[in-house]
């Protein structure tokens, strides 16, 4: 299988997150990527596609930010990576703000995504990536991979968070639309819903969002991914949510992954994204599913034998020391 | 002039708060309330009127939350004061969570806000005192005061900010109208936009919001406060946002002053509540205006000037030692 990885995408390193009432660690840290690397034999470094496949996904204005947020921190007097602190929960409307942290919270979500003088850079190396394997994929290539790092799928067309700046499986997804295929699915098995995907794609017929995650009434991102979010308009009926409770083991996961797999076939989906992510292994420190190793195969062999042809994307896991293999297990499944 | 408070609303006194990217020392301290108390020569303590003019204003499930968020936080393990890190951005909508950081982060709209095991208790006290005052004007005193700590005017009816939980202006102007008073205005000269009080009268004709802040551009609350939010539906027209540069003087705000003044006399207001902030102050530390303490007089004569019974609540202010002068100053003007 093609792999792709731009070693830009290391650039990304904020010192701390915002977690539960205090400052922590920066669980999404640049060696993730390196453990994959390693464990899955290295990766080609994508072409430079371009601004346009992610301008197709993502509003201009959020791009500019997401370009000059660093500098403009830095302009403000401020030491350290930039964070918001107050965010516009009683809507969201186009207003023309000058202060930095008035623009950090109309394009963020949480306090857990500080943006640093790289963000941009290494994010864009990410959608990179993922452009990349989707190229290969629509080549002719049955499955390609895309160790997308920083993740994507929290990520709106206008906003970050959960450590997502932008969305690398909606970039591939769109890319795909724009090569011609005329249905396209993606399929979330990262531990967290994936409001991001959710949002962008909320409204279209035309690509098909399943996710599998965490219950939100108790897991992060808590106010998108419950059952009852189905889309809306063209877009109805083309989102599936479908929350597992914590403790949840390989077979009732995979179980949901076949739910999700059927109304994917029903949907006549020609092409399939994959947000994986391997913070639903037993040891992540920041989840509470109970997937082990060798069950990463077995969800890849079922993803495999809808016999789509299927670009995987990196999504979350922050079990570093066992996140490689993790990763390599789910390969050696397709 | 009658005043009220009552020690109780000394408890609430988080560590810290989130701002600017950083964790800092709280700047709605007790000792705001001490000062005042002192200048003003002591004030009386209110009766205690029970919820019912609270749940007038408010959402009972909030109500239910602010009661028992901190026992929760405590119940998941956390120490320190109870704070959010991810906000629902993208739209509240009611939902059943489990989790105690989802429902932080559902009733509030920044990480600047902790609750402590005594919150509830201050905020509780602070609407009775707001309530005591709005008696004594309706049983005929000219203009009362109301020593509000915590302040009100960033909380809505289902959240809180901004170092403020129950919305004091809100709930006297609810009461003086279920008390019969059929139009009633609110006066906003803090130097924050008041987004809770407009939010929570956004949709209604019968009392006026009128505010007087920095330039929502440059200042917090950031997302509300602009000068084309004007009210809805039969709100429509009675919300009026005057926003002011950093570094504005007396001459400008009496100005604007005088302009909210006029539009509230055409609404035609019975009784008046001024959300009064002493952080419009030349040396207030998180602010920006230049009003100077002989100024507060000048801008109350103003108000007493346009006749209507009055009811004055604290909101903001954080130059504490100048804080009792300016609270004095304000007051010997009626």
């Amino acid at each position: 299988m093609r792999k792709f990885f731009d070693p830009r995408q290391l650039l990304h390193a904020p010192a701390r997150e915002l977690h539960n009432g205090g400052f922590t660690d920066y669980a999404e840290k640049p060696s993730r990527a390196e453990t994959i690397l390693a464990a899955i034999g290295g990766a080609e470094a994508p072409e430079d596609r371009g601004e346009a496949p992610i301008l197709a996904v993502h509003d201009p204005d959020y791009i500019a930010f997401l370009k000059t947020a660093a500098a403009r921190w830095a302009d403000a007097g401020r030491s350290g990576d930039a964070m918001g602190y107050v965010w516009p929960v009683v809507g969201r409307r186009p207003l023309r703000l000058d202060r930095i942290d008035a623009l950090l919270g109309q394009y963020s979500f949480d306090g857990g995504t500080p943006l640093t003088a790289r963000t941009w850079e290494s994010a864009y190396w990410s959608a990179q990536s993922a452009l990349a394997a989707t190229q290969a994929v629509l080549d002719g290539e049955r499955a390609a991979f895309a160790l997308c790092r920083p993740p994507g799928h929290h990520a709106g067309a206008d906003y970050y968070g959960g450590y997502c700046h932008l969305n690398v499986a909606a970039i591939a997804a769109q890319a795909a639309r724009d090569a011609g295929r005329p249905r396209v699915a993606i399929l979330d098995i990262d531990y967290h819903h994936g409001n991001g995907t959710q949002d962008i794609f909320w409204t279209r017929g035309d690509v098909f969002y399943a996710s599998l995650h965490a219950d939100p009434a108790t897991d992060y991102p808590f106010y998108w991914g419950h059952a009852d979010e189905v889309g809306e308009g063209e877009g109805r009926g083309a989102t599936l949510n479908l929350p597992l409770p914590q403790g949840t083991m390989i077979d009732a996961f995979r179980a949901a992954q076949a739910q999700a797999l059927r109304a994917i076939a029903d949907f006549g989906a020609e092409l399939l994204v994959v947000s994986f992510g391997a913070d639903t292994y037993i040891g992540d420190p920041i989840s509470a599913f109970r997937i082990e190793t060798p069950d990463y195969a077995l969800l890849a062999a079922d993803i495999a034998a809808a016999g789509l042809p299927t670009v995987i994307v990196m999504e979350g896991g922050y079990a570093v020391e066992a996140l490689g293999e993790n990763v390599a297990s789910l390969l050696s499944g397709f």
